[in-house]
C-alpha cells in the first residue's frame, strides 16, 4: 500500500500547476515583448476542465501554447491501467500543465514542458519533464538547459538526474527515424514514493532500457511535490538565456526551410509516438488543446539529405543522439572546433 | 480452405501493379506538363524492395509520390495476424502500389490511391481503393470521381460499390475531429473469395459498422484481380478531368492558407489513424517512402473557425461527412444554390 497523499493533495497540486502556467506565461510575454497570450477556458463533459493559453505571431514566438487542465473521470483508459493495475475500477483525478513553444528564429530551439499529477483509488503519482529541440544547436545553450534541470532535481535528491536524463532520451525518440527528438532534458513518470521508480514500458511493451540506472527513489509525496515545483521553476532560467543569446542572430530562408523541415519531425513524434497525445486523441480529449503542440507551419521533403559537414548534418550526426552534454570533453572539442560551442 | 491462387499469382499481381505505377506516372507527367518523376529503387534487408517515384514542384503538383513495392517476410505483424489468424507462422509476400498527390492549386483536390495483394501460407487477399480530399469541392468533380470508381467496381459485380463506398467513409475518418478525411471514394480489404468479405476492425477492435451492407462477395482470384485492374485504371479518368477544370481557377493567399491548414488534417489522419502508415513506421518499413504521403507544406492553427456560410465552413459542415454524392437531390440543390456544383 502506498502512503496516502495529504488531505489537500488535489488542491495543492492544482494550485502549483496553475501558478506554474501563470509564471511561465508572464515570463514568455515579457521576453517576447510583442505577443500576448489569449486565454480560453473549457469544461469537460465527464468532469473538470482547463485553461488553454496561446500566443501567436509574437516577436520571438511564432506560436506558444501553455495549457492547464484539471480533469476527473470514471475509469482510466486501458493503456494506463496496464501500467498501474491498482487503479482499475476507481475514479481518477488528473491535473497538469503543458507547454510547447515554437519560436520564429531557427537559432532558438523549440521546447516542451509538462508536469502532471494523478490520483486513482489507492494510487497516485507525479510525472513530468522538459526537453529542448534545437535546429542549430550550441553546446553552451544545451548545457544551460540541462544544468538548470539538473540543479532542480538535485535539490531534492542527488541521484534523480542520473535517472531522469536517460529516461528523457528514451522517451523522446523517433524509432522510425532512429533519431532523438532533440537534445533531451529530463523526464519522469509514475513517481509515487513506493521505493522504486515505476518506469514506463515502450510501445512494444518492453521495459525501458535505462531501468538499470535507477537510483534512490523512495521520495515521499512532499518531496515529489517539491520536485515538480523545482523543475517547473527551472524552466525559465533554463530557456530564457538561450533566447537572449540567439534572438539577434540573423538567418536566411535556408535556415528557415531547415527549421520547417525539422518541425515535421516534431509532428511525427507527437502523432506517432507520444503516449499523451495519442491517448488524448483516442479518448475524446480536447483536440484543439492537445494539438496546440503542433507547429504553425511544417514541411516534409522526400529524400532530404544535408550537405556533408554542414550544421544541418551535425544536427542528426551529433545532436539527435543521446549524449553526455555536460561532461563529454570530445563533444566539447567538436563544438569548439566547429564554432558551435557558444 | 481458400481456393489456391493461380501458380503465377505473385508475378501477375506484381506486373499489374508495376504497370499501374507506370501508367499513372505517365498520365500525371502528361497533365503536369512541367514536372518529371525521379525514381529511386531500394532493397529491403528482409527481402524484396521497391521503386519510389516522386515529382516535386511541377506546374500542377507541388508534390506527387507514386510507390511500388514487393516485399517478403518471415511472419506478419500481430495487427494483421489478428485479422487473418490462418497466416500465423507462415512466410508472407506483399506487393502494392500507392500514390498521394498534393496539387498546388487549392481548387484541385489532394488524392490517394493504393492497391495491394498479400499471400501468407494458406491465405491470400486483395485490398485497395482511392479517395479524394478536396479543399474547395464542387459536386460535379466529386460525382466524376465516384462515378468512375463505381463503374470500375460494377464491371466485376453489381453489388460491390454499395459496400466499398461506405467502407471508404468509415476508414478515412478522423475520430478526434469527427470529420471524414475528404469525400471518400472506394476502399476494400481482405478480399479472398471465401464467400464473405472480411471487414477490418477499427482501432478499438469493434467490427466495422458497414458490415450490414455487405453484398455478394464470393469473387474468385481472377475476378479480384480484375477488380484491382479496373479500379486502378479508373483512377486517371476519375481525377484528370478535375485538374483540367480547376487548374486555371485563380486563388489568393486566403485559399492557399486554408489548403495548408487542411493539409494538417491529412497529416493527422495518416499519422494517427492510418493502419498502413503506423504499421510501416513501427515495423521497420522504408520511412521515406511511407511518409511520401505527407504534404510538402502544412500548417496548424489553434482555434481556427471558418466564417459562417463560407466555402471553408461548407467543407466541414457538408463535405467531410459521408454523403450519397451521386443521388442526393437536396445536396445537389445546395451545391447549385451555392454555385459549387460545377
Amino acid at each position: 500500500m502506498l502512503k496516502e497523499p495529504p488531505k489537500n493533495s488535489r488542491e495543492k497540486t492544482k494550485n502549483l500547476l496553475l501558478t506554474l502556467q501563470d509564471k511561465i506565461c508572464s515570463g514568455l510575454e515579457n521576453v517576447d515583448g510583442k505577443g500576448k497570450f489569449t486565454e480560453e477556458s473549457w469544461l469537460r463533459d465527464e468532469g473538470g476542465g482547463g485553461r488553454s493559453r496561446v500566443l501567436k505571431n509574437g516577436a520571438i514566438f511564432e506560436q506558444a501554447g501553455v495549457n492547464f487542465s484539471e480533469v476527473q473521470g470514471k475509469e482510466l483508459p486501458q493503456s494506463i491501467i496496464t501500467q498501474r493495475p491498482e487503479a482499475k475500477g476507481h475514479e481518477w483525478f488528473a491535473t497538469g500543465t503543458s507547454m510547447v513553444l515554437h519560436p520564429k528564429n531557427p537559432y532558438i530551439p523549440t521546447v516542451h514542458l509538462n508536469y502532471r499529477y494523478f490520483e486513482a483509488g489507492p494510487v497516485w503519482w507525479f510525472g513530468g519533464g522538459a526537453d529542448l529541440t534545437p535546429f542549430y544547436p550550441y553546446l553552451s545553450d544545451i548545457r544551460n538547459f540541462h544544468n538548470e534541470h539538473k540543479k532542480a532535481c538535485e535539490k531534492v535528491d542527488q541521484d534523480l538526474h542520473k535517472v531522469f536524463k536517460p529516461w528523457c532520451d528514451e522517451y523522446f525518440f523517433l524509432k522510425h527515424r532512429n533519431e532523438s527528438r532533440g537534445i533531451g532534458g529530463i523526464f519522469y513518470d509514475y513517481q509515487d514514493g513506493s521505493g522504486k521508480i515505476y518506469r514506463g514500458n515502450n510501445q512494444n511493451g518492453e521495459a525501458s532500457k535505462a531501468s538499470q540506472n535507477i537510483g534512490r527513489s523512495n521520495l515521499d509525496w512532499d518531496n515529489l511535490f517539491s520536485l515538480a515545483e523545482n523543475c517547473g521553476q527551472a524552466f525559465l532560467p533554463s530557456y530564457l538565456p538561450i533566447i537572449e543569446k540567439r534572438a539577434s542572430q540573423t538567418y536566411s530562408s535556408k535556415e528557415r526551410e531547415f527549421q520547417l523541415y525539422r518541425r515535421g519531425r516534431y509532428v511525427e513524434f507527437n502523432l506517432v509516438w507520444d503516449r499523451g497525445t495519442i491517448f488524448g486523441l483516442q479518448t475524446n480529449g480536447r483536440t484543439e488543446s492537445i494539438l496546440m503542440s503542433l507547429p504553425p507551419l511544417a514541411r516534409w521533403e522526400y529524400g532530404y539529405k544535408a550537405k556533408k559537414n554542414s550544421r544541418e548534418e551535425f544536427l542528426t550526426s551529433v545532436f539527435t543522439k543521446p549524449q553526455d552534454w555536460l561532461n563529454d570533453k570530445e563533444l566539447e572539442k567538436f563544438c569548439l572546433d566547429n564554432n558551435i560551442f557558444d
